[in-house]
């Protein structure tokens, strides 16, 4: 027998840079039956999707698709499909995930340039493009939000000068998609790669991504028809620059998106109706007024945490809409006060990574999480928490300072 | 604005080898709200899954999680965790899915040598043994339930040598797990990979794994902490044998399933949840009792099948009990059946792949779709397709016969 009991889970307030709040109607639609994977109901909706998806990467690609796995599983699936073993990929590094990126590319056999500049701040273009000049790169791959330090980099100078020298841009805007501007064909991206528990608020476990012909040319000469599906009368494959993931090979899911629908994975069933509803949510809400929303909420709560007499990490000239970095003071438990705003206000709230733990608090303005209720509720929470450590602040004002930005 | 609507979609009887229908509290489960993947409550859901799959897969190892992406991502995540460049590693085929292996091994850089023997049948434990003398692998990776061919293997002997002879025994029991014995300690295998979307009744899109601390002790000599995550001060990894993959890096990940919590991906929260209510359904259902009741449905769908007239294929000694494959009647465009049985009745059924396409057709018995319902279902309506189609049939009997099976 088993003694465990049905799943009961509590109803946080989910202030963290992701996994953010759901969508209600996201949560809804993951009840719906199950249709098989070449249904041609569920083909429909993988290709209704696609469409969705170009529309919220502000593109023309065909190649529109999520990845069946977590957000770095869209970032390996693109970077270990276009990485040769010695391909020369350069990484200019602002925070933790430039390093993520770094950490895959080497992987792959790449050989790997990083820049870095201080956490906190984001790099000149004209820097990059000196850098792309002098190294001649096969790829520049970036993070364009990042959640780590909650800084934001301006990509359309570097896409261009990339475009122009015929280098491949890739860019990681899983923290960015849906909540702020990212514009794949405006800013010559080749490749980008979005994450859905962020400000979609879709559950993590899938990673849409699209490509253009530029990144689809590489594919094709790299593609590989798996073994078992091939006629048995077709000879055998003599493709020498094989994709070495098969879970992650583009060019089969090509084949598998496409109208081949040839065999890859089972898509996932009940993550594909979650992304499809997110998506749809943010397009009907309209793009620019999505962002406006998510800039909104942003102001009503970094007003708050100033009036707090709290401090904010990282240049503002390069701020992220979507996560907010407080810098703790000093003298005080950081960790202490999360526990606390968990376990007594049921409010969630990040610390960050490496070089910045224990040292900043970031706080999410994203997607569902992004509303009225849930700033005043964290800027009072968050208020409370402070004065019960001891912790000098301006009583009272944080919220009053939020109310007068949303009654301005 | 956005012309796309809500998600609607048909409710299905999907008899082929996955997905399959999902348990409807399963479903019910993906509505919870979303919690951060360190909060207390979501970690301790975590780690009740981990002891809950241990039971699944009928073991003491201490590692049992699952991989956030669909079946075959497992099956990577376990492959190029432990293949080196160069390892040699024997795969014995029977069906399509142990071409699967081949292919990830050979990508991952493996010397493979296969075996196989036809479609349909299976291999004497003594000739795979012989074989492993001869070859001496590092790793011998297996299917145990081949739905391209609704075969199962035993498995016992191969890895009792195995382990006498010091090979590493991976085991895809993608298909078999929660509907017939998997037995991975009784059975010597090192490393297991199970399905969700089949005998769970849960979505496509993780798999849940184990492996023993044979496979541990190898991980973790080619372990290497993330950059961006390592301390600063820590000199640089000298890791020369990393993993290829960072997102199915095991070492990585016992380091996020375990005690440290290390930040890697963010686990997929309402796939997590679903798994555990699946699992959570098949041991309070009982294994035993489960694979007692998988095996009745299947007896009662074989019986109308014959006695409709219709032939299985396979070696009947061998036969997997979650996948009945039917021959094709000769002159008869199987194609057309499954298309007319899913438009006029709303019942999937599978065909098959490679050297099989066109030719058989196949049924499985998995989870929630195995009842009683839908086995008399799907035998009057299989009947009356084929009527329509002109086939020569035993009308009126099929249905009968599995009647008989449950009446008696």
């Amino acid at each position: 027998m088993c003694a465990y009991k049905e799943l009961t889970t509590s109803q946080r307030t989910i202030m963290t840079p992701g996994p953010v709040e759901a969508e209600p109607s996201v949560l809804r639609m993951m009840g719906s039956p199950i249709l098989g994977q070449f249904d041609p109901e569920f083909t429909n909706i993988m290709n209704e999707t696609m469409e969705m998806l170009r529309k919220l990467f502000q593109t023309s690609n065909h190649w529109a698709f999520p990845i069946d796995g977590t957000s770095r599983a869209g970032i390996e699936a693109v970077l270990c499909s276009i990485i040769e073993p010695g391909d020369r990929v350069l990484v200019p590094i602002y925070g933790r995930f430039g390093h993520l990126l770094t950490e895959i590319a080497e992987r792959y056999g790449a050989d790997v340039i990083t820049m870095e500049t201080r956490w906190g701040s984001v790099f000149e273009p004209q820097d990059v493009i000196a850098e792309i000049e002098r190294v001649q790169p096969k790829i520049v791959a970036m993070v364009h939000g990042e959640t780590s330090t909650g800084c934001v980099q301006p990509l359309k100078e570097i896409g261009e000068a990339c475009r122009r020298m015929d280098v491949l841009f890739v860019v990681d805007a899983v923290a960015s998609i849906g909540g702020t501007e990212v514009k794949v064909d405006d800013w010559y991206i080749d490749a980008c790669i979005g994450g859905t528990q962020k400000c979609l608020s879709v559950p993590s476990g899938m990673a849409p991504i699209t490509f253009n012909s530029r990144v689809e040319a590489l594919l094709l000469q790299r593609k590989k028809i798996e073994r078992g599906l091939a006629d048995p009368s077709t000879p055998k494959s003599a493709q020498t620059r094989t994709i070495r993931s098969n879970y992650f090979d583009l060019s089969q899911l090509m084949d598998y998106w496409g109208p081949a629908r040839l065999n890859h994975h089972t898509e996932a069933t009940t993550m594909l109706y979650a992304l499809r509803e997110g998506v749809r949510i943010a397009l009907t809400e309209g793009l620019a007024a999505r962002f406006a929303r998510h800039r909104l909420h942003e102001q009503a709560l970094v007003a708050g945490v100033l009036a707090m007499g709290l401090q904010l990490y990282g240049d503002p000239a390069c701020k992220l809409p979507v996560v907010t970095c407080i810098k703790i003071p000093e003298g005080l438990d950081g960790e202490s006060v999360r526990a606390m705003l968990l376990e007594d206000f049921h409010i969630e709230i990040a610390s960050s990574f490496g070089p910045l733990k224990g040292t900043i608090w970031r706080i999410g303005t994203m997607g569902y999480s992004c509303r009225k209720k849930n700033i005043l509720h964290v800027l009072g929470a968050l208020e409370a928490v402070l004065i019960r450590h001891g912790a000098r602040v301006h009583a009272g004002r944080a919220v009053q300072a939020a109310l007068d930005i949303y009654h301005s």
